[in-house]
């Protein structure tokens, strides 16, 4: 009898275990969002159901800042902008009186702000243009290697969201191909998505300048230009998931009004869906902004009021960082 | 005696049809392009060797028409846009007196030939816009069901070379990843990739339209605009493979000068690789084009000596239809 209790609780205690080990999204509270991730994720991959859909179609889009990553107090790609432009600064002494460029030299967020999406324009053509593709690669890599987040004092790469990893690996262990659809500069993202995400470059989708094919002593580079190709964020989104990917997402996680469009065209697909959007209401782990602290148009991550009527009405999943994630990043206790 | 006699040549024929079995280029003869193919793919999968390629960068890069399937008298895609001019003709009686509508109708190939590229894009820009994505997709569908090339009586989707397609299969069955690269419509070709070579949409680059975002009806669209994108060809092709894939192929295959920038780039990488160029010199079986026939430079596949100088020079293997190919297309006996 007292043998057979201890069998009886040796295997109570390893199914616990197993549960334990089993449960792919540890860092996601037990709640409607991770309810909604779980009962999606069985829905699709149950074979003979109604809702089953074929391995080969499990197509999961993904935003970058502020989905994937943070993207607070400014872009990560910002970020490095301003630091190849102070690095560049002593080649262009006119920088100094010239802006968006003062600005950016002066480290001033608000005078970059009031510059807007032209100001930001001119300063990624001048410090992401001008080099071959393999050189920008280089230096996108060291610039990861030293730089730091002016918070929390950690690499940039440190600052994926552990939920949203555990979400990548869990939708890959079930047969999804999982897909980066930023707004962020394509070559920018691409040195490192394959080991903060798991995302080959193939799976990389972006915002893109031109390029040139030449041959320099005997050997073809592709040179890339001071001119925009194409913006991978709003409409920009659906475009380029129908030109790169060719097949609609069953899934599509955004956080911002850049993402409204990727969200509308994976929900307008016949057969169940899965839309949902990064809240960013932890100004403790995180930050707060948006709706969440009365800032309904900041400069970055934009949530206006009526992203979240859209969300409501259409059944779209509105993860709170606060609420529904028991961590935030990987190195929180 | 007599018994161990019939287990001995049991052995031996099911050897023999083992090796068989086991060869997966059974339409290719045994010679040097089959040769270095199998070479190669044994080079970069060895493991410990110091050729191992890890799957994950063994990419391999095809250009469609010509390289993997007949592209004469005219593209398919040409003979696309030839029968959708024809459908859309009466809703245009303008066109009766107008190049190149007018040599389209006429089926002038002299005369399309003569309208040269603009030309072409016009046909293009009349018969594959102004409808959404999803309509074009079942446009396409439905032409390949009933289109018939003019000389073999066949759908074109039955004149993709066989040695061609048992490549592919080997080359994925071998870890690599296959890609189309080429200047026919992207999607054009999309609806019939996965069934005809095995290579699904986000495994094909191709030339684009330019699409607009658009709500009909509450419902988002992608409605594709009489507007030029990017021509995917010659120095396109790197720019797109860098752009789509993000990784330099090992392996890539064409047939035309259109190819000759993506197999200088493909050869400019470290380590080993495998250029091939297809020439056409079977006029029994398919055709004899370039300077297979005295043509230095046909309306379609162009293939100019300087072409056929460089291959020689930097060790790229061209492959004769004629010696190399035991059969061209799956209904040759």
């Amino acid at each position: 009898m007292r043998r057979a209790i201890v069998i009886l609780a040796a295997v109570f205690l390893s199914e616990i275990a197993a549960f334990g080990a089993d449960d792919p999204l540890p860092a996601w509270n037990d709640g409607p969002a991770k309810q909604a991730i779980v009962a999606f994720v069985e829905q699709v991959t149950t074979e003979g159901s109604p809702q089953f859909v074929p391995a080969a179609d499990r197509i999961a889009t993904f935003d970058n800042d502020g989905t994937l990553w943070c993207e607070h107090p400014t872009y990560t790609q910002m970020a490095f902008a301003l630091d190849r432009v102070k690095a560049l600064a002593p080649e262009h002494p006119e920088w100094k009186t010239k802006q968006p460029f003062q600005a950016a030299l002066d480290d001033d967020l608000n005078a970059l702000g009031a510059a807007g999406v032209k100001g930001m324009i001119e300063l990624v053509m001048a410090s992401h243009a001008g080099m071959t593709t393999s050189q920008f690669e280089t230096i996108v890599a060291d610039w990861f290697k030293t730089a730091r987040h002016p918070r929390f004092k950690r690499p940039y790469t440190e600052l994926a969201y552990q939920p949203m990893l555990e979400l990548l690996a869990y939708l890959r262990a079930n047969g999804f191909k999982t897909y980066i659809v930023s707004g962020g500069g394509l070559e920018f993202m691409r040195p490192m998505t394959e080991a903060v995400y798991g995302i080959p470059p193939e799976q990389v989708v972006g915002s893109t300048i031109k390029t040139k094919y030449e041959v320099e002593d005997g050997k073809p580079v592709l040179m890339r230009l001071p001119e925009l190709d194409f913006i991978d964020d709003k409409t920009g989104k659906p475009i380029n998931i129908d030109r790169y990917i060719g097949k609609r997402p069953i899934a599509a996680f955004g956080n911002s009004a850049g993402d409204r469009e990727m969200l509308e065209w994976t929900g307008a697909g016949a057969g169940p869906r899965l839309m949902m959007l990064v809240f960013h209401d932890d100004a403790q782990r995180e930050y707060a902004y948006g709706p969440a602290n009365g800032l309904a148009d900041t400069k970055f991550g934009t949530f206006p009021e009526s992203l979240m009527n859209e969300a409501q009405a259409k059944g779209w999943v509105v993860t709170s960082m606060k609420n529904d994630w028991k961590r935030v990043f990987a190195f929180d206790k």
